[in-house]
């Protein structure tokens, strides 16, 4: 048989069947394994009047599976004017993915109730949407994952998209993205680089669209089907603050000193040691005693991960810290340094927290710092349900860096406005104790009785080290004993560990 | 059933199934989709003692898949030495896939004499490998394919690679990998990203072991499963020339005139406009009219794309050029300006050139200048077999962008030591020739009558142009009528298309 250039191709070569060519563009390569995309014919337009005419470019249709990242914070838009255009081409019983779901996502909450999203797959989950789920009026349990988990369950097929809306702070017009320019800059794309790399298909939504092609390019144009141009992609003072602040209360100094203080006595205080400082306050606010002792010592740090903030950016401008892995940048100086500085690398949330990789980097911290809503004596950790079993947290990265660093520290007040959030049970187990190194709080600190290590390590140190059931107990008589939280309803959402395993459910409430 | 944490999970949870908690790192997530790769406990070792310690690590066996890449050119070590440890092993039937070959890697016949390696897929095939495939001793037909559609074949899953093999010119203890730092350092890193990114088993194999972690990563240690010390991974002096010269050869000065002029008047030289250059010297010298002319007219171009050499990036330097995109860096000033220059930005042979991705860079390619071994009346291009019929070439990225850039010339001379290179039909299709615009010669030029906006365009350019028949004639007239390379024989290679269809076959000779 002759192919379109008149060669003769035999049916079977070697046993084998193959295709004939027909044509330079005549044959569509079928879909990737990696989520990938069809070929287009040379320079096929890729912006589109609307939304709208994006969701009928890609086909969505009943039962789907669609993904937003969180990049964007308290401030996006994108989610909803996505949401809302969906509903009204009536599309319904969609599964909504996102990396996590802030406070002014409440405003899809009529399209949960029409039935438009029937099911949600996510990180954090709070206010009306947590009420909502924790009411058990969705029709499908929620799944919670972490950042590493999520990224994990996409990269493994486990979680497909079918089409991912990623809101783009600047993206040219063949599609090349980045999170650094534009009115809505929000630093890193750490987490909509998985989706965009996995989803079927993929629209940017943008408020900054630039000619191509864009010089810095964190989601490349290959992976970019549709382009839609918005008035206003999210609102900068919800997307960033201005440099978060280090806490002036002093409940919270304190701990934050104890937290320096495990760091520096550890045995991972060392010249080139990693660290990793989340957003919370007394995480922030222990930069500045670590900071001290840095210097004192006269030992700088090889690494600094996470979600990066200002102080952390600081830190490596003042040369304390040579790089930084940034997978979600918290504050406008963070921002600024990705945009600026060569030392700071914006990193999908694949390589800062997968399990499903030949290590991330949170397999290379020394030190974490992170923050709980409760903790128990065997050291699990909730961050993701109030004491009072209602959904209002995010698990984000917390389980990954845990399981991932040396010493982990989990900071917190010993009780928070009269409830103890050192109890004999953590309600909803997020990190497992096992991960879990030292509890630290303003009024004791207990070391995890597994880093016989630390124990001995923290001998001298001047904090006052206390049995963890001990703690739980000075709690209780502050308090009084808790009343739990009503356990045995149905199941309204699931939470997965990293690996894929499920470590706790969720339960209906009231 | 109570997991781990001791929490009681239902076997199934609406109506599906899910596994328990079993401990932090009980669970391996299951091999990815995108050739992920199982999980390592934290800071697991990956830095092994020798390439046979890698090998077992890897689990190597008859029969798999091996890759590695051709950023080292001749000067590559690392093939050589993997091999031969494959060959001490025993280990036999192998197919390995490269993104090239070049001469040096002669140096693995005796292992295709022996077995070891039984099929090959490549983009060049040269020298005693050549010789020995067009002889038909290798088993299996040996598989051709283009940078692009190379990548496109791994990415979907068609080309599945056991272990790839990773030459490493900066690696650290972790696996992050770089190609601008090291004693052999070759620049981007283009094509060993798509290996490394889907191959079930990486293995970097480094001269230039750096403490964790890189500052400059193009290859992430989430790929990496192990690590290999060498005393070096290639001659310098092989992997990189100086600077890549202009020629001072009158016909070649001549042909390159004319492919400027072209450009020129082709429509498409305006502001903005977007450039691909190869190394071949018609090219290169190219480029010297086309700054003059730009320089001239007062524009820059807003990119330049492909293999780059140091005069492309003088041109960036220069300010001609705004942005450079660098799947391949040809020469040592190209390395350099690649390790220096924020605006030349490496790329993977994926974003480079894949037909199955939602457009790669070669779509948005205005004009390329292109070599070739023959050219026919029906504008079709040879770049892979002589005249004789031997393997001796490499499609390398010239199908890609012959279909992806809107003017594609192919520039070479009439007659090559008394062979007519113009022909009524090329011994091998590599390039169709309906992608195929102008054919450049040192004495006549031809215009694809598919391109009558460029007929029109041309007319007044001052260029000797005539019909592609009449310079076909003209060849012959000087050489006299070639003797047809014989055809017929066994099929020992297919030559794909960059859309996974089989444009031409090879057949065995003499």
């Amino acid at each position: 048989m002759k192919n379109a250039v008149g060669r003769e191709i035999p049916e079977h070569i070697a046993g084998c069947k193959y295709n004939p060519y027909r044509g330079p563009w005549a044959c569509i390569p079928s879909r990737q394994a990696n989520g990938g995309k069809s070929v287009d014919a040379p320079a096929a337009e890729k912006v589109l009047k609307s939304i709208d005419a994006a969701i009928e470019a890609v086909g969505l249709r009943d039962g789907m599976t669609i993904s937003f990242h969180h990049h964007l914070r308290n401030g996006d838009y994108v989610m909803k004017l996505v949401v809302d255009a969906i509903a009204r081409k009536g599309i319904r019983g969609l599964r909504l993915t996102a990396s996590s779901l802030s406070a002014v996502q409440d405003a899809i909450m009529p399209h949960l109730e029409a039935g438009v999203i029937t099911a949600i797959d996510t990180s954090g989950i709070r206010g009306e949407i947590g009420k909502f789920v924790s009411a058990g009026k969705l029709p499908h349990p929620v799944m919670i994952r972490t950042h590493g988990g999520r990224a994990r369950a996409i990269e493994s097929g486990e979680l497909s998209i079918d089409v991912a809306f990623i809101g783009a702070p600047a993206c040219d017009i063949q599609g090349n993205i980045n999170g650094v320019d534009g009115p809505a800059a929000c630093g890193s794309l750490g987490y909509a680089m998985v989706d965009a790399a996995y989803a079927d298909k993929v629209v940017a939504i943008t408020d900054h669209l630039m000619p191509h092609p864009l010089q810095r390019i964190s989601i490349p144009q290959t992976q970019v089907d549709f382009i839609v141009k918005v008035d206003s992609i999210g609102d900068p003072k919800g997307i960033s603050t201005g440099s978060l602040r280090i806490s002036t209360d002093p409940k919270e100094l304190l701990i934050s000193q104890y937290a320096a203080t495990v760091i520096e006595h550890s045995g991972c205080f060392r010249d080139n040691f990693s660290l990793q400082l989340g957003s919370g306050g007394a995480s922030l606010t222990a930069a500045k005693f670590i900071k001290e002792k840095m210097k004192t010592k006269g030992i700088t740090a090889a690494f600094g991960v996470g979600g990066i903030t200002g102080i952390f950016a600081e830190m490596m401008e003042e040369g304390l810290v040579n790089l930084l892995f940034d997978a979600q940048s918290f504050d406008s100086t963070a921002i600024q340094s990705l945009r600026q500085n060569d030392r700071h690398l914006e990193v999908s949330a694949s390589y800062y927290a997968s399990p499903g990789t030949c290590g991330p980097i949170v397999n290379n911290v020394d030190a974490v710092i992170l923050s709980a809503t409760e903790v128990d004596i065997h050291f699990n950790v909730n961050v993701l349900t109030g004491s009072n079993g209602r959904l209002m947290g995010a698990p984000g990265g917390h389980p990954d860096t845990a399981a991932g660093s040396n010493l982990c520290i989990v900071a917190l007040p010993l009780v928070r406005r009269n409830f103890p959030v050192m109890r004999e049970s953590v309600h909803t187990i997020v990190t497992p104790g096992e991960t879990v190194d030292v509890i630290v709080t303003d009024r004791g600190v207990a070391i995890n009785p597994l880093r016989q290590d630390l124990i001995h390590n923290l001998q001298g140190s001047g904090l006052p080290i206390m049995l963890i059931e001990d703690l739980q107990r000075l709690a209780y008589e502050i308090t009084g004993t808790p009343t739990p939280a009503p356990t045995g309803g149905d199941i309204v959402g699931l939470v997965e560990y990293r690996d894929g395993t499920i470590i706790d459910v969720i339960r209906k409430i009231g």
